[in-house]
Parts: C-alpha cells; sequence; structure tokens
C-alpha cells in the first residue's frame, strides 16, 4: 500500500494494513515522507481516529524510530509516572526521587514546558551546572547507580516522534486522543519499563478541560500499555487551580524540596503520595497503596528521598548545596501583591490565564527556542472556595527589580474569580482508570 | 488570523474569516505557506467542506495568484466549456472552432489527460509542431484573430492552483467538490469570459461515479460561477460507455474533425450540437437552443467549422493539411481484435477499465511525466444494449508492429460485459443544472 493509499484508506474511515502503516511512520522517522503526506494523514486521524491495532502499530514504530535504555539483569523494578501538564504541577521532582529511595527505579524522560504548562526539565535546569540532555549511556548509568535519572527528548529517544510533534503543533493535529496517546508512550517505552502510572490532567488549566474527554485520553493511554505488555494506572486529578503554592521554575523545585523534608502544600504532598504509591504497588515493593504510602511517608521522614535528589543533582552535573540557598536559586527579586478587588469567596481561577500569565512574566515559553528565567513566578495565596477579603494579596509575582509587571498583574487579577459564594470544588482525585486486562 | 488557526477553525467546522483565507491560499501561491499547512487545511476542508463565501474567497485568490486574458473593446462574446473528464471525450476539438465560427469567442484553456481520461492538449498536440504552451499575449492575439484558441495551463495562469493540484495529488485530498470547484473555475475565469458551459461527467468512465455527487458538483460549480459574475450552464452526462468509437490521440482528433465534416459518431455529434447550443445562448447569439442548434448545424454544412479548426491549427504552429492526412499523424500501425468470448447483448462498458487500457497501450498517462504515443488507441466497435455474436469483433486494438498487446486485449475483454438479455442504459443527457439566480 502507498502513502497515498494509506492516507487515502484512513480518511475513507477504513482500517489500515498494520504493516503498511509501521512502514509509513518508519519511513517518516528516517525523513523519507513528506511532511505534506503526514500532515493529510494526521488530520484524517483526528477526524477518524485509530483502533487499537493501528494505534498500537504507530506507537510502536515511532518507539523504534529511536534507541532505548537498557539495564543489567538483577535490576529493580522501573516504574515511571507521566502527567499531561498543568500549572505549578512539580511532583515529578519529589516523586522520582522519594520512589527510588524504596526500591523502584524511575528512569524518567521528562519534558519541557511549552504553551502555558511547565516543565520538569526546564525546573531541573534551574540549577547551575544540572545536565538533562544526557545520552541513553549515561542515563543508563545513572539509573544503575542510584535507581534515578530524570532527563529530556535527545535525539536518540523516538526521532519520528520528535519531530511529528514539531510538525502537528504547526498543523492544528496536537488534540487528538490517539495522537497524543501515541507521543507519550512511544517515549516513554524507550525507558524500558516494567509499568507506567498516569496523571491525566483535568480542568481550566490542562489540556483536557472536560472530565470525558480525559477520560478517553486516561484508558486509551492504559489500553494501549497494556497492549504494549506494559501495566499501567491513570489517575484523572483536578487542574482547576494551580497545584501547590510556587509557580515558576526554581520556585517549584524548592517546594518539592519542601514536601521532601515533611513540609510543602498538602495538594502537592497528597498527589505525590498517591502516584508514588501506585508506582510501588505497580513495582511489588507493596502489597496495598496504604502500605506503600506509609513506604513513602518513611522515605520522607528519614530523609532518604532528599537524600537522592541531592544525589541525582550531583550524578547530573549539580550542586546540591544550592538546594539549601534559595537566594542562589532564584536570583535578585522585587514582589508585586495582586490583591482581591472586592471580599467574597475565590470561585474559580482560570489556570490557563495563570499558566498564559507566567509565559508573560518570562517563566514559560510559546516558541521551542525561547529561553526562561529560572528565578521568576508566583506565590499563589489563595485556594478556590476560601474566602478572601477586599484588599487581601491573592498572589504574588516574582519578577526582576525594576520589570513592568502591569500586564502579568492584570491577567491575575482576572483569572482569580470572586463570587459571593462559593461554588463547587472539583477534588483533587477524581476517578482511578486501570487497564481492561484481556 | 494566523495559518495555525485557519486550519483548526476548519477542522472545527467554524466560518472561516475571508481575509485571512484570501491571504492564505495567496501567500501558499507565492511559496510562502508550507505544503504541510496546506496539506492539513485541504484534509480538513475535505471533511467539513467550503461554504458558498469561502469557496468564492479561496477560487478569486487562487485566479489571481496568475494573469488574465485580455480582450480589446468590442470584441464579441467569450464563453468557455469545460468538461470535468472521461474516456473518448474529443468534444472540446470540434465544439471550440464551431462555436467560434458562430461568433462566440472560445479562449480555451485545456487540460493534459492523467489517469484514465484524456486531455484535450494530448489530442491536439498529436499535430506535428502544434504549440500549446503559448503566452498570454500569444493567446489573446490568436482569440483577437480567430475568435478561438486550445492553450495548455501555463505558469502564468493560477499557478497557486497548480502547486495545489500537485500536493492534492499525493495527499488524498483530490476528490473534495469544493476543492475541485476551485481548481476549475480558477483557470477558467483567467480567460475573462462571459458565461460557462460545464459538461459533468457521470458514470463508471467519470471522476463521478454517482448522480448524486455529480449533482452536487455541477450545483456547486454552476452557484460559484454565478457569485463570480459568470453566468454558467452545466449538464450531466452520461460516461458509462466511451464517447463516440474513437480511443487514443490522434485518433480523437480525426473523429472530430469528421464532426465537422457532418459524419462522426451521433453521440459525439448530440453533445457537440447540445453544449454548442448552451454557450451561443448563453453568448446571447441565439434566443433559444434549437435556434443555437440551426446555426451550428449551419456551420458544419457549409465547413466554416472545419476551416476555424484548420485556422487554429496553422495559428498555433501546425499544418492544417495533416487533417485531411491520417497516415501521417497515426503512423504505422498493427490491428489487433478482441472478440466477443459469447453471443449476447452487451450489458456495460467498465469505461474507467477502457481508460486504463489506454495507459497500458501508450496513449495515457499516469504520472504527469510521461510522454505518451500520439498514434495508438481503439476502435470501440460496440455500444451497450447492442445485440452480439461470438467471434463478433467489440474493439481493435491499434497498436506499434510487433508489440505485445496481451494485456491491453485482456483488460479491454474483461471490461466489455455480456449478457443474456440487455441492461437498462442511461441516456447521453441526464439532467441540465442551471445557476440559482439571487
Amino acid at each position: 500500500m502507498t502513502p497515498y493509499e494509506l492516507i487515502r484508506t484512513k480518511r475513507d474511515g477504513g482500517a489500515l494494513p498494520l504493516e503498511a502503516l509501521r512502514a509509513f511512520v518508519a519511513a517518516y522517522g528516517r525523513g523519507e515522507i513528506p511532511d505534506y503526506q503526514m500532515a493529510a494523514l494526521c488530520m484524517a486521524v483526528w477526524f477518524r481516529g485509530l483502533d487499537p491495532p493501528e494505534l498500537r502499530t504507530w506507537t510502536e514504530a515511532m518507539l523504534r524510530s529511536g534507541g532505548m535504555l537498557r539495564r543489567t539483569s538483577g535490576s529493580p523494578p522501573r516504574i515511571d509516572k507521566h502527567s499531561t501538564g498543568g500549572v505549578g504541577d512539580k511532583v515529578s521532582l519529589c516523586l522520582a526521587p522519594l520512589v527510588a529511595a524504596c526500591g523502584v527505579a524511575v528512569p524518567m524522560v521528562a519534558g519541557r514546558g511549552l504553551g502555558h504548562t511547565g516543565g520538569t526539565v526546564d525546573k531541573l535546569s534551574a540549577i547551575p551546572g544540572f545536565r538533562t540532555d544526557l545520552s541513553l549511556a549515561e542515563t543508563d548509568r545513572i539509573v544503575a547507580e542510584l535507581g534515578v535519572c530524570m532527563v529530556g527528548q535527545t535525539d536518540e529517544i523516538a526521532p519520528a516522534d520528535r519531530r511529528l510533534y514539531a510538525l502537528r503543533d504547526v498543523t492544528a493535529t496536537v488534540d487528538s486522543i490517539p495522537l497524543i496517546a501515541a507521543s507519550i508512550l512511544s517515549k516513554k517505552l524507550a525507558e524500558d519499563l516494567d509499568g507506567l502510572v498516569l496523571d491525566v490532567k483535568v480542568g481550566s488549566g490542562a489540556f483536557m478541560r472536560h472530565r470525558e474527554e480525559a477520560e478517553r485520553l486516561a484508558r486509551t493511554l492504559v489500553d494501549l500499555a497494556w497492549a504494549l505488555g506494559r501495566p499501567a494506572v491513570a489517575w484523572l486529578t483536578s487542574m482547576d487551580a494551580p497545584l501547590g503554592s510556587a509557580v515558576g521554575n526554581a520556585s517549584e523545585l524548592l517546594e518539592a524540596v519542601d514536601v521532601l523534608r515533611g513540609k510543602g502544600p498538602s495538594d502537592v504532598r497528597a498527589l505525590t503520595l498517591r502516584l508514588g504509591a501506585e508506582m510501588l504497588v505497580l513495582g511489588r515493593k507493596a502489597g496495598s497503596i496504604a502500605e506503600a504510602e506509609r513506604l513513602l511517608e518513611g522515605a520522607i521522614d528519614d530523609g532518604s528521598g532528599l537524600a537522592r535528589l541531592r544525589a541525582l543533582v550531583r550524578a547530573q552535573g549539580g550542586d546540591p548545596e544550592v538546594l539549601d540557598r534559595p537566594e542562589e536559586l532564584l536570583g535578585p527579586l522585587q514582589t508585586t501583591e495582586v490583591r482581591a478587588a472586592t471580599e467574597g469567596v475565590l470561585a474559580a481561577v482560570d489556570t490557563l490565564a495563570v499558566g498564559l500569565a507566567e509565559v508573560v512574566l518570562g517563566a514559560g515559553r510559546t516558541r521551542s527556542d525561547e529561553t526562561l528565567d529560572p528565578g521568576v513566578g508566583f506565590t499563589v495565596r489563595c485556594r478556590p472556595g476560601e474566602r478572601v477579603e477586599r484588599g487581601e494579596p491573592l498572589v504574588l509575582v516574582h519578577h526582576r527589580p525594576g520589570r513592568d509587571v502591569a500586564e502579568v498583574c492584570h491577567r491575575l487579577a482576572v483569572a482569580f474569580r470572586i463570587a459571593d459564594r462559593a461554588e463547587s470544588v472539583p477534588p483533587l482525585f477524581l476517578s482511578r482508570v486501570e487497564a481492561r486486562r484481556r
């Protein structure tokens, strides 16, 4: 079947021959299929979807366009976590060393921030000298030594996905559930995992704003992971407000360190424990979620989680001592308060608007070649459902001294909606999706 | 609105802002929009369509990507005919000079054959020295002198359409009614017409195999022409058998000359008279179809139609005397008969298969860079509904001496289906579609 026939078949709603599909995606990864044919196919997929065998084939072909991490025999189970992205989500930073401290290896290939959502790679890059561009061989060595490593997607990992993501980004084919699932899993499966925990965000600050589509994505991801031989669990969690209090790169890293010190905001801690517990259960280090959460709390209390993060920072080229010197990570900052214009209850936060304000401030990017200021950010002081007095600070904006932040403050003031009475606030944990075993 | 937003809006079924759409198509014509974005947009259009204002804007932008023919004041009305393509359709070759002989100018930009359908440009190119790559200025001069000219699409005419057609051809976005309509009219309107007659073919040898979609295309074309200020009439005509008896480039030209001599197959003559009559009525040279047909018959009987074709051949670089020396146009040929394997009635002709057999013979092309043999072709001896005896020749294959034509003959034998009794044969003229005046 020619590329033309493949596009036409998908367009007309027919089933794609799997060998032809595999060959098409592989050839695209090698640069042998032009972008315009892949763009036409992706748009046809946007309308028609991919059935499970097609999705599995597509994902495997993208995975095989690059290399994989490798482990030595007898090494511990390997489980990773992936979040679909939100505002203030620093969970990976405390979760990965904590789970590793409990005996499950976490070889995490993480993303950079784009648009309104932050990226784990950017938060780690706030540490001077910290390298996220490790080769597969370097990553293998660090995972073997520490049970944890956190790197960016290099050219070695699913290059077909890299090229395709850039194409989807300019052809309005990003928000297709099968294409999202294939992109996530082609990268994650390059980590040679035993299982995967997925945090699918729902709400005003998430890519999936509605629960039904988030559930469809979660179901697609766990079923696809299972079809590829990896047990997976997904949690739908609320992204109707920034997670925790810190928004910004270095400040989020510091908030994650707080969690490892037994402090930090309750939602960040709760999410870290729940997702980490799922990882320990998948990795068979605990028989139940409750037992797993106790193990993780122990690794917080005895400092072994934080010690693992420090070791990771050192192994990847940074100086762990900076985690104790916030002013060094943040640099000189000035703080401007965004205050409540009226009294009432904080009814809702337009979390997308908060993420976009972060971009305007310089802590996020809209083009992949933009550089960030790791030190600037927000401190969120008020959560939906809480009472506010007129003039009370809702958010603190930490910016470079003398910098005009009027637009940032205006965006934030609009994003925090105050009403006469409370509206229903969704719980952090919305639902859990497991693979349908066959 | 950015290109990305335009693609996304169409994908989601929204109305495109016309100025943004115009700018997008114009930029594509200048090579400033990459093919992958246009491919994604075309696939979205395949699914969502274009509403009338979008279609008009798209067509105008493609038209304006190139130049136009120009006429001097006081010149006669200009009407053209366009056919959506079929097998054995040589009507343009006799129609254009005949209509010109009756006082309506026909500045025809014609197509080359591709796939199973032949092209007027290829049939004319069977004449040694005949040039179809005239500039706009040369075409203007010949139309002013003779009232008729027949040229191919050069880089001067709707280059955006040229680039887009090549892209649609490899991205499975050819068979979209709005994109077909825009492609046809962007070229035809470059002729500075007063009106247009459309021959929309339906059946086994046409791009539109079903009547409903052909009616939709005809309706779209006449409404779009009207919206662009050109009166238009479309006829749906049957393409369930090759038109006439000759299939091949030089042989079709010779059959068209036969019609201008008052001979030729009845279906070719009937179609020429009906479409030509519509052109004369649109050009206000006749008050009714009946009157117009009498004018055209007069131009056949007095030889003025044929004289006009001879003048055109001379003006475009050929020697009109070759029209009287078939052996010179055809070259040395050998004839192989395809005979009926059984007695009965010719129930149906798979006309697509006949067109594809023409490609195998060397008289058609599947890639735009293939060269043709102008002399080879078929003579169709039997029409659907006619009785055939076992062993009776159904088609004659005219090929180069010594050339193996077993595959061609096999394809033709399968294409002509003989049954015990007659099946219903559609009439040549199926229905007429006029613009809904607003």
